[in-house]
């Protein structure tokens, strides 16, 4: 492992001295080759499928592994998106002089090397691939057991495409995928400058609790929308629908809709026969006060803490702007959340001490993604308050430095 | 320990309400309360110096540990410095508007609850807290054992000079100074945002080996000069001095020079010579090759991996900047290092390879600091690649969020 990740590293220098130009190059050459390769991919890809099926995985994980012509294409076209990117490594944040007489830059760096471990989906090590070497950054990839024969396949044929024009350990797999490696690579500080964990709360929980590495969480996203006494109903209503039911699976959807009490009686009816007549229908759960006005499963505790995935929505009723911050700021896991209202000051409050990442007036959390932000690219969103927050595009896995030049000088 | 740290981050969003003006006052009244409790100050630090006498304490540490009259207003005069500083909260970092017809805001904001664990020194106490309520921060508050006095005297003040503009439990100290009280408040991710550390290198990598609290890891510095061969001897020979012997015991002095093999017989001796006729002299430590040119003690492996901060400096020749780049990578604490040279291409390259926070072309290393870097104020120096690297100012205790507005916008 030491050696696996030390060839990275020292790979990474040899990156560092790249133009852009030759770093698009080998982006130019990534994709062309994953184009090039389709048919051996899916031949790899197929005993990944195979391997699934026999070991009885749900359709719906077969399906996140499958990979065919289009998904591939797909593949390989993002990587010519990254390509045309902005370049970002270089760049004079700022420059200042002090009067000490120095000239100051503070200037954006790569990280250095960038370690992602993730979970079923094989897009994943091409998009990291892709990103990091936008950014002079090397990778280290650890995927899921499930994806080991198409992600060695992927990196096979990203390191053939780039070896005349850089040392391929930039891209580094590594092969074995048990739980006692992942323990051993995030205690490698020396070796890796940054740590991105994707994938269940579970594998990022894990993360958290374990890593010596410095690291970015992501993804986790318990997103209430409140629609506050002032709300134009018939907005809230169509927000509502699409943050829970656009796509549930998603960080960004909503799991919980809190209400204001004098618009309940009004609003509550309304949003059941909403979710009731969408296929599939959104389950509601309740506590006492919303079944009083609507018939609905109950709700516990435990439900507003409940990122579903799923077509289900936790619903309570709130006293006005200030319990509807105090239940966020509870509840959330600091992704996304909106208000829905036409009253300023309310706005300005929720956005002034809700503490979360991203906070919607008046639209949906579904735009909680770098592409909707115009970042071209997304690594992932981030939920911790260190370094990034919310939505990280190319420039979120870069750092920086300070380069000063003097003439002699001397501290007095 | 909950309760309080509860009660520190329920106290913050109090704060988060306040407008500058209302935190400028709190700074305002700390610095006069500060003066005008000398006495009641002055007394409680005495014991502690009583106490550290009693067990034996050195007397350097005794030093860093007494208050007088004069040492106590220069803090209160701190704090009014710190109130001055521009207000970063709230600051519209980058506003956009993508094609989804959103208007997005980045604007910064607080990180919320700072804790900061350091040692002896008694002005930490008061420094941070300024820097924290300036940036609409909380401060928990975990000093030594033997200030502890002296830091409660300092919170009891502070906290009794802001109780009528805002609650002080944002201002909260932490009495019990045993490490199984650092182990519990390391682990307390759901009350702290921030984990500063100030200290010893030893306190520094523990936090680092144990916190589950995102930290921002300062201050260890295992700084190099390089003499590159078409160096000005003379201005190398003067930068060298003040970057080891004007200050040696903090993070920013030199514990290496690194000599260009070109130049080495001709500079050596002159710096041999030099350090030899300061006031303390500083040992030279060198290799088998340095040893060929001057008289010096023997320098181990182990030797250019120290930080001394002391009147002692590890001196190595190398063969070009290729090799230099290479020694500074591998033994660096990433903090500052310094080329001193004529050649722009050297400096470049030793720009671009060199991967420490702060790199300075024919200048001292001793600049970096908040103060000299424009900063107005300094937290500490960043040694780690996230989210700040080297000095940290009020703007690197702060983090940012996204606010977002729509007219009823839904995600197609």
């Amino acid at each position: 492992m030491d050696s696996l990740l030390n060839s990275c590293k020292l790979a990474q220098k040899e990156l560092l001295k790249l133009s852009n130009e030759n770093r698009n190059k080998c982006l130019e050459n990534i994709s062309k080759a994953l184009k090039d390769n389709i048919k051996f991919i899916l031949e790899e890809n197929e005993k990944d499928i195979n391997n699934a099926k026999a070991n009885g995985i749900s359709s719906v994980m077969v399906d996140r592994l499958k990979l065919d012509e289009k998904r591939l294409n797909n593949i390989a076209d993002s990587v010519i998106d990254v390509m045309n990117l902005k370049d970002y490594i270089g760049e004079v944040i700022e420059e200042f002089n002090p009067e000490n007489g120095l000239n100051i830059k503070k200037i954006r760096v790569p990280f250095g090397v960038i370690c992602a471990i993730f979970e079923s989906r094989p897009n994943v090590s091409v998009d990291i691939t892709a990103l990091t070497i936008k950014t002079a950054n090397a990778c280290v990839l650890k995927g899921g057991k499930e994806a080991i024969n198409t992600n060695k396949a992927l990196v096979k044929v990203m390191r053939n495409a780039i070896c005349d024009i850089v040392n391929p350990d930039i891209i580094t797999l590594i092969e074995s995928t048990d739980r006692k490696t992942t323990d051993e690579l995030i205690t490698k500080k020396e070796y890796i400058d940054l740590l991105i964990p994707r994938g269940s709360k579970r594998l990022i929980n894990y993360i958290v609790e374990n890593s010596k590495v410095p690291y970015i969480e992501t993804g986790a996203g318990n997103c209430t929308l409140y629609v506050h006494e002032d709300a134009k109903l018939h907005m809230a209503l169509n927000v509502c629908i699409n943050a829970k039911h656009q796509r549930p699976s998603v960080c960004n959807a909503i799991e919980n809709i809190i209400v204001d009490k004098k618009i309940a009686a009004n609003f509550l009816p309304e949003l059941k026969q909403a979710f009731e007549t969408l296929t599939p229908s959104v389950e509601i759960r309740g506590d006492k006060e919303v079944q009083k006005i609507i018939d609905c499963k109950p709700a516990t505790d435990e439900d507003y803490y409940t990122e579903y995935n799923d077509y289900i929505v936790s619903v309570k009723i709130v006293d006005g702007v200030d319990s509807a911050i105090e239940f966020i700021n509870e509840h959330s896991t600091k992704h996304s959340e909106a208000i829905i209202t036409e009253d300023m000051d309310a706005v300005n409050k929720f956005f002034t001490e809700v503490d979360s990442a991203c906070l919607y007036h008046n639209a949906s959390t579904r735009f909680t993604d770098g592409g909707e932000f115009g970042f071209g690219a997304e690594i992932g969103i981030s939920t911790t308050k260190l370094h990034a927050r919310g939505p990280m595009g190319l420039r979120e896995i870069t750092t920086y430095k300070y380069i000063i030049s003097g003439n002699g000088s001397v501290r007095k």
